[in-house]
């Protein structure tokens, strides 16, 4: 999927939510373990009622990876349910790798070609030749982490350097790299007071938001700063909405929570035109 | 596997090598191509004709995940295999992986227990919260990425802080974390000039070396500054050793290989004695 594609539904839908399918089935319904597959089950039924309020899902590749061959099993079966029954929707593989350059090109392939998603998270810590080898791939993007809403996140990211923070670094300096048109980059909400001076750097590239939500992260304060005419932000939450509610109705729990998150950036969007 | 174990292997074999079970389906005899598994049938074979001259194997997880779930069968029945015929061999799994808290234990979980490795690769880029999770598991080895040996390497890990160079920060930063006599540090050999300054940071900390051989590093410059009296170095090959032969002789010709390398370690090992 090409951006035009992705603001053209961020304008249809009236949203810039991304729901983070991270799936532990020590805390989906317990009716749901007695499915074949409880993990894409637990999908299926929360991406059907909420497709028409969020443009992105974004499945943190942790959380099936735990489970070995079967969770893999249960990713494959959801990129594939998205792709075929949502094919507008924006797909996000949360796996945060990176490598050097020709071991990279093999996680391109596994994630833009065998599971045919729309984009990675990848870490930046190796370099530009770690990087490059995500954004050779026509049409597929690329996130890469600046600046994350974890507690560790400034331990190396806030560092000082000559030329400014560490996190500053990367946004520059990715910006210098191959098909730099192909980037998109993470940065948390739980540092709001950060995206004035990220859009500085990067005024139209889209930004990832995690934490809005269950860390912290005030959906608002984000918006003021980090908004584009274009929209330019994907506000993810994971917890939030998924684990909404507990029973047999979980993903009408989901969906209203996501309604309500939707409802919030109808207004923003408006407001912002 | 705890250090002590790690460094009588050493001391029995003589050899600090790491071998790298880096498959490529387009670079192995195409005689395997017709086995049931070839990405595995390499690896035993491989790994049958080495065990005795090598330390540690270090299958890097991009060339597994870019075959899919294929790919991971393979991977499991390889860490499978090497667990039950060799269990005095440290594994190592090269993932380069790193998350927010809770995610990260998600991370480990799936190397530490489902494939029971003893080890794994992890980025720093998320700082302490992302790397703890790892850290916390007992007789389990977190290798963190310090300075990497690849051409985009220096990008980031050279910037220069107050407080020196961004990966002096990493090795620096990470030895104040919980569980820190559980860190390993991924350390370059095409930097050789580099281990003297690292020493000085971590000058017992083991260090696991990529880049002798293919990637043009030198395993005698290597050791001048980085051996310890425990050895304190992993020397890791993997195209140069594992594509040494391309016909049904291809383990021998492996074999050959390490051995070269072996009889080189074993005279630095006696003459740091």
């Amino acid at each position: 999927m090409n951006k035009s594609a992705l603001i053209a539904q961020i304008k249809q839908k009236e949203s810039f939510l991304c729901i983070g399918l991270d799936v532990d089935l020590a805390k989906i319904p317990t009716h749901l373990l007695e499915k074949k597959d409880p993990i894409f089950e637990f999908n299926k039924q929360l991406i059907d009622a909420t497709h028409n309020l969020a443009v992105a899902y974004k499945p943190n590749i942790a959380f099936y990876e735990a489970y070995g061959i079967k969770g893999w099993k249960s990713l494959k079966k959801t990129i594939n349910y998205l792709n075929k029954n949502y094919p507008e929707i924006f797909t996000i593989a949360d796996a945060k790798r990176g490598d050097i350059g020709n071991t990279s090109t093999r996680y391109a392939k596994a994630f833009f070609e065998d599971l045919n998603f729309d984009s990675i998270t990848v870490a930046p810590y190796m370099g530009s030749d770690s990087v490059e080898p995500f954004l050779a791939f026509e049409n597929k993007t690329t996130i890469l982490l600046a600046l994350t809403s974890n507690k560790g996140g400034l331990d190396f990211q806030g560092l000082k350097t000559n030329t400014g923070a560490l996190y500053k670094n990367v946004l520059k300096t990715a910006l210098t790299w191959k098909n730099a048109q192909n980037l998109m980059f993470v940065v948390g909400a739980t540092k709001p007071a950060y995206f004035a001076e990220i859009r500085k750097i990067v005024p139209n590239h889209f930004l990832l938001v995690p934490g809005v939500g269950a860390q912290g992260g005030n959906l608002q304060e984000v918006c003021n700063h980090g908004l584009t005419k274009d929209c330019g932000l994907l506000i993810n939450s994971s917890r939030g909405i998924i684990y909404a509610g507990n029973d047999i109705n979980f993903a009408k729990a989901a969906k209203k929570e996501a309604f309500r998150l939707q409802q919030e950036m109808k207004i923003i969007l408006n407001e912002n035109n």
